[in-house]
C-alpha cells in the first residue's frame, strides 16, 4: 500500500498568497469551487511539470488528470513546441506590426478546420466566445442569443448568471436558455422570437460540470443546423474545452454538421497563450467591422506555437490517439469500481471523460474516492470532465488503476 | 537625404493575409484604423525585433516609437526578462495547479504599487478592467459607471460605444459620460444619480486617440478622490496603457491620489502575455466572489517575466529615464519643425507623448509630415501618443530628429 501524500508546504504556500490574492488561488482552483472537497486533498500549488506529471510544492507527484484545465494535450513541456516556440521568441514575439507567422497560422487552421474560410486570433477562450456574439449581432442586426442549459461560455457578462455576483440583469437580457437535446424545446423558442435570434451558441455535446455529460442525440445537430440557416442564426460552436481532441477538424465535424463560427483555445497551441475564431466566408467583413483588439493579441510566439502543436497533432493522429488511451483508462476504472461492488459511471467523450459513483446522492463517496486517488498520486476532480493528453502512457494508466483500486478498498 | 523605403513586399504579405485573416491585419494596424493614413506609407508586418528597432519584410529598420502600442518598456528581447522567463519555461508555464511564482508576482505588485493591497492576474488590459467593473457593482450592489469622454478601455461590450457593429443598447444601459477634467458637471452627475454610481473608472489622463492629449486639471483628482470617497463609489484607475511609464508606484500615485482599483497591462512583464487588477483591502471579498478566470491566467512564464521587469524598471529607476528621454525628443522635433516654419504641438507626458502639427486643420500635412518620417525610418502614428522605451539611446534620438528634419523639408 501506498504512503499518503502530505502536503504541509501547499498549506503554508496557500496562507501566503491570500494575504496577497483574492481568496489565494482563484479560478478553478479557488476554494469557492466545489470541484475540490475536500480541500486538503488537493495540492493548491505546482513546483515544475514534465509530460502528464506535476509535482507540488511538497514534491509530490501526479498523474495529471487535468492537463491544465486541457491546454495540455502533448504533454507538458513538449520538445517540439518548445523549440518553434524558442526559435520564435528570440527573433520576435510582441512587436508593433504583427510577424508573418499570423499569416502561416491562420492558413494552417483554414487547412486543417472544416468550416473555417478565416481566423482571428486573441488571447481567452472567453475573447473568442464574446467575439463571436458579436459578430453574429452585427452581421444580423438581431440582439437575441439561445444558450443550453449547463454551458459555459467564459466569464464575460453576456455570458454568466443573472445571480452571479456584478452581474446586472440588463448584460442577459437577451438570453434564450433551452435544454441540451430538447430540438422541439428550440423550435419553439424560434417560434416565439423569430426573426430576432442573433446566434444559438453551444458546446459541441454538452459538458457542464456537477452533471454527468451528455452526446447530442441522433440527428440533434443535424436539425439544428438547418433550423439556423433557414432562420438566418449564426450557429456558434464554443470548442474551446473539446476542441482538437475529438477531431482536428473541429468538433463539429466529428458530430457531422458544419458550424458558422467556432472558438478555440487550451489545446491550440499546447499551453502558449492563445485562441482563435474560425469562421465562414459570409461572416468576413461582420467580423472585419469590430472594435476588437488587445494588447497582445497579434504576438507571435504562440502563433509559432500553435503551427508546431497542430502540425504534431495531425502526424500522430491524435484524436484516434486519445481515444484510445481514455477508453482504457475509463474501462480499467470500471472494473476496478465493480471488482470492489461499486458502479462508476463514465460519460462524455473518452478523451474528456466525466466520472460518477453511482448510487451516491450526496457525493460524499465519489468526493472520498477522489481525495483518495488524489492523495496517492492521481489527480482527478471531483464533478468536472477530465482531459487525456499524448504523453499519458500505458505505464501511467497501470498505476492510475492501482491507485484507483487501493482508493476503492480504502472507502 | 535618405532614400525612401521600398515596401513591396509587406503589401504582398498583406494581400496573402486578407484571404485567412479578417481585415488581413485587425486591431490598431488594421485598415479601419485612421492612424495609418496614407496606408501604403506603413509596413504592415514585422520580420523581427530588437531593443528600440523592429524590421518589416522588405528588411527595412524601424526606430519604433510605438513600442508595441505599450508592451516594449525595457527594449524587444530585453536580455534579462527573456532570462527570467526561459528559466521558468525550463520548469513549467501553464499547470492543472499555479506555480508559486503567482505569489511573489503578487507580492512584489503589492510591495510596488502604492495603493495596491492585493493582485489578481489575467491576460488582457480588457480583463482587467472588466474585472474591476464587476468588483465594482459586487461590492455597491449599484449599476452605474462613470466614464470620461475620449476613454478607452478596451473592447468588452460595456466600455463600447452605442453605435459600434455588434453593440446592444443594454450594454451601455447604465453608463454615464461626463467631460475630463470638469469637475462641476461630476458633482451633478452624482447629484442626480445619487447612491446608484457603482464606479468612476478613468485614464490617470486624458491620452485620447485623435486628439490632443490632456493632464489632469489641478486638484481634479484629488476632488475626485474625495468624492467617490464621500459617495461610496469605487474609483478605477486604467493604468493600462501609462501604467509603470510614469510612476513605479502607479500613475495614481504620480498625480497624488490613491485608486480603490487599478489596472495594468502592456508594460507589466515587457511583452509577455499578461494583465493585472489590484485592489484596496475593502474590495478583496468582493474580488473573491466573482465568478472570473481563465485557461492561461495562472500561467507562470509571465509572472517570471513580469517579476524580472519589475526588478529591473526599479533597478534603472526607469520613469526618470523615459521622461529625459521624451523631452529630449519632443523638445528635438519642435525644434526642427520650427526651423522649417511648423507649429509641432506635443501633448501627453514625454513618456507617452502625442504629436500634432497646428494649423491643419484637415490633419492632411500631418498625415504627410507623419509618412515622410515612417518611409525614412522612423514609425511614428498620425493620431495616438507614441510611447518611449528604455533601449532608445540618444543617438537614435539624433537620428529621428534628422529624419523629422527631411521629413519637414519635404512638405
Amino acid at each position: 500500500m501506498r504512503e499518503l501524500y502530505s502536503q504541509r508546504t501547499s498549506a503554508e504556500y496557500l496562507d501566503r498568497a491570500a494575504k496577497v490574492i483574492p481568496a489565494g488561488v482563484y479560478g478553478h482552483q479557488g476554494p469557492a469551487e466545489g470541484c475540490f472537497i475536500p480541500v486538503q486533498a488537493f495540492p493548491k500549488f505546482s513546483s515544475r511539470a514534465q509530460g502528464t506529471y506535476f509535482w507540488d510544492v511538497d514534491g509530490n507527484r501526479f498523474i495529471d488528470y487535468m492537463c491544465a484545465y486541457g491546454p495540455n494535450i502533448l504533454g507538458y513541456n513538449d520538445p517540439d513546441v518548445d523549440a518553434a516556440a524558442a526559435e520564435q521568441r528570440a527573433i520576435c514575439d510582441c512587436v508593433t506590426a504583427p510577424h508573418t507567422k499570423m499569416i502561416e497560422f491562420a492558413e494552417l487552421l483554414v487547412d486543417t478546420v472544416a468550416c473555417a474560410d478565416w481566423a482571428f486570433f486573441a488571447k481567452n477562450g472567453n475573447d473568442a466566445t464574446s467575439g463571436a456574439i458579436l459578430c453574429a449581432r452585427a452581421h444580423t442586426h438581431r440582439k437575441k442569443i439561445v444558450f443550453f442549459k449547463g454551458y459555459y461560455h467564459g466569464v464575460s457578462a453576456w455570458t454568466q448568471k443573472i445571480d452571479y455576483p456584478g452581474i446586472l440583469p440588463e448584460d442577459v437580457a437577451n438570453n434564450l436558455y433551452v435544454d441540451w437535446n430538447d430540438f422541439d424545446a428550440l423550435s419553439e423558442v424560434f417560434d416565439r422570437n423569430r426573426g430576432e435570434i442573433a446566434a444559438v451558441i453551444a458546446q459541441p455535446y454538452m459538458h457542464g460540470n456537477f452533471a454527468d455529460n451528455i452526446l447530442p442525440a441522433p440527428d440533434f445537430w443535424q436539425k439544428v443546423r438547418k433550423l439556423c440557416t433557414d432562420e438566418g442564426t449564426v450557429l456558434i460552436v464554443d470548442d474551446v474545452r473539446a476542441g482538437f481532441r475529438l477531431d482536428l477538424a473541429g468538433s463539429d465535424h466529428y458530430f457531422g454538421f458544419e458550424a458558422d463560427l467556432i472558438c478555440f483555445c487550451k489545446a491550440l497551441a499546447n499551453g502558449y497563450n492563445v485562441s482563435a475564431l474560425c469562421g465562414k466566408e459570409f461572416l468576413k467583413n461582420a467580423m472585419s467591422s469590430l472594435t476588437y483588439t488587445g494588447s497582445y493579441w497579434l504576438s507571435a510566439v504562440p502563433f509559432a506555437a500553435g503551427i508546431a502543436c497542430i502540425r504534431k497533432m495531425k502526424e500522430m493522429n491524435l484524436p484516434a490517439l486519445l481515444r484510445e488511451k481514455g477508453l482504457k483508462l475509463t474501462q480499467g476504472l470500471q472494473d476496478r469500481a465493480a471488482k470492489h461492488g461499486f458502479d462508476l459511471h463514465v460519460s462524455g467523450e473518452p478523451a474528456l471523460f466525466y466520472l460518477r459513483l453511482a448510487d451516491d446522492p450526496s457525493l460524499m463517496l465519489h468526493q472520498q474516492w477522489i481525495a483518495n486517488c488524489v492523495l496517492r498520486g492521481v489527480y482527478f476532480t471531483n464533478h468536472h470532465n477530465h482531459f487525456i493528453n499524448a504523453a499519458l502512457s500505458d505505464e501511467d494508466i497501470e498505476e492510475t488503476l492501482d491507485i484507483a483500486d487501493e482508493a476503492f478498498a480504502a472507502l
